[in-house]
């Protein structure tokens, strides 16, 4: 699995005088890169040898059947659903699977792609680090095996992407609120935004501009972690005001389940008072009362379909695939928006 | 990684004709095994040089500093803490861990100790698989780099186990509600009864016989799977008994948040008519109103334990170490069986 004979992508870099990332874009025609550049790295690595992504594929000749998955937070609920579907989906196709965290941290997710890397699996499905500003590694693995992003991704990376369309869900959730009559709708973020979180952010400020509803910047209320602490503290914020909310949309349902423990400890009525919604569906979402309308981010689908995008490029020898595929949502009405009956028929 | 030219404990067992389970345990000094059968196996292992697992630790020069973790499933709350545990540890010490399934399936099982082999991890975490018949791979694995089981755990494994207190946790659980004046006291445990679940229910038949409560079997109660939903029906069962139960025990939180359901359903009173205790402190356990008592399962803490008890036999070449660990449990007191004020202060 060594590639010291063979031209790394970090060779042509130094080269070149670029990074690898640029070397990386230009070699798939990313529309970010120049003409130019194109053409000098074209240029180039014809002159030094270059074998791409495509042909060192097809000289592979030892298949492990074992693909390795890094993820952020491995005990995150989420995460568990999208190792789910990837397992799942392996499992059907004869593969095993392999799995490590990186902690949201750059550095322990590099030396897990080398370890993978190391261990010759034959595909790596990657959802990145919150932190990741190099992309050295991911660069350098994606061009000595196939490689998919997945859920956590970044267009800094040329490669097939799976991502849940945040904005839309968001959209949708906001919506909802304003088509129950909802007038003045809290939303709760993180505070240092994540990909996920302006997503979310951004499809509510959509919302609320599709209906004509004014801004209110008091009731754009930032979490600094994502805790039931945190949904009951801002909640306190929120009641202790004038001219309180009528409904809060968090952008997660842990944010979400504070924001009821206090409305229930303060005796607000849900929803005709104030209405929840949520993020996520976690089981916890059902076990809350009232239960918590929420939007439902399928897991074990993202998993499915990263790992059928990856074993794609593991058995292709002719094309390198790069494609953005956007994943839909549904949006699960609950007692927390909308009080359908008075008894509970359901779990 | 290859130990082909190496005698093997198969081949051990073979030219013994016993079983691999009886060499290596005979190896390991273990008291189930004739003095006259370790005699027998310590002069055929002589006679064909076999390196023991002791000194072929210490011949092994290629180290890569990545452990291997195999559980039955990923994606369970409990499984996530436990992970959670051995990776900070594994962390601290430098070492990488990368995780499988088993999906309690043993040839799965099998198959992953095969991959994490042929990785070269410089040893092995394994929480069983509850089907595991066959210890072949296990024994195998244990033959050429340090293991350590966890959590799911048998005694037909000569090796260091890290374990949960379960019996010593449902006694005091079940002691709990007698001090409380609880009289009639059901379970609701698992029908096809798992190492966990049969010594759970074990701890309650000996604090019932403890506190001579007599053993009624109609509110002995089995759950064909962990579900709310199986929480809520055995509950349904027990409220239109003649004489119905004054608390339930329930070997799981999941069951327990069902059984809470179903009561508030049909307006009981928690805990004064019918008092609720769970197992395992899951997030749900502080979510579902009234809060529920049960018992917290340190999940970090065995796998910090089991992570450092393995990192001893890694850098041991001297000695096999073979002892069982019980880690004990906290019972977690709330408003499921004993109110403590009728706000609620905390999260």
């Amino acid at each position: 699995m060594s590639n010291k004979n063979v031209v790394t992508l970090k060779k042509l870099a130094k080269e070149l005088g670029v990074s690898i990332s640029t070397v990386s874009r230009a070699l798939a025609n990313h529309p970010d890169i120049s003409n130019e550049t194109k053409a000098r790295v074209d240029e180039v690595s014809k002159r030094l040898n270059y074998i791409p992504n495509l042909f060192a594929k097809g000289f592979r000749s030892h298949k492990t059947y074992t693909i390795g998955v890094i993820v952020p937070d491995i005990s995150h609920y989420f995460t568990a659903t999208l190792i789910k579907g990837i397992m799942q989906e392996a499992e059907i196709n004869g593969y095993k699977v392999i799995v490590s965290e990186s902690k949201n941290n750059e550095y322990k997710q590099a030396e897990m792609l080398q370890t993978m890397n190391q261990f010759g699996v034959d595909g790596v499905l990657l959802s990145l680090a919150r932190t990741t500003t190099n992309f050295d590694e991911i660069l350098n693995t994606l061009n000595i095996r196939p490689l998919v992003l997945f859920d956590k991704v970044s267009t800094k990376v040329p490669c097939t992407q799976i991502v849940i369309d945040d904005e839309d869900a968001a959209f949708r959730a906001v919506e909802h609120l304003i088509q129950l009559g909802k007038k003045r709708i809290a939303i709760i973020k993180e505070s240092e935004g994540s990909f996920n979180s302006e997503m979310r952010y951004k499809g509510y400020l959509r919302a609320l501009n599709t209906y004509k509803i004014e801004v209110d910047e008091s009731i754009i209320m930032n979490a600094v972690e994502i805790s039931m602490q945190q949904g009951k503290r801002l909640t306190t914020v929120m009641l202790s005001m004038k001219n309180t909310p009528d409904a809060v949309f968090a952008i997660t349902d842990t944010l979400a389940i504070g924001v009821i423990k206090a409305l229930n400890n303060n005796k607000i009525s849900i929803p005709d008072e104030i209405a929840v919604v949520g993020f996520s569906n976690n089981i916890s979402s059902i076990i809350i009362e009232p239960k918590l309308t929420t939007i439902d981010q399928p897991g074990n689908k993202i998993g499915e379909i990263a790992f059928r995008y990856l074993l794609e490029e593991i058995k292709s020898d002719s094309k390198l695939i790069c494609k953005t595929v956007e994943i839909k949502t549904n949006l699960i009405v609950r007692d927390s928006s909308f009080r359908t009956a008075s008894i509970d028929i359901s779990l």
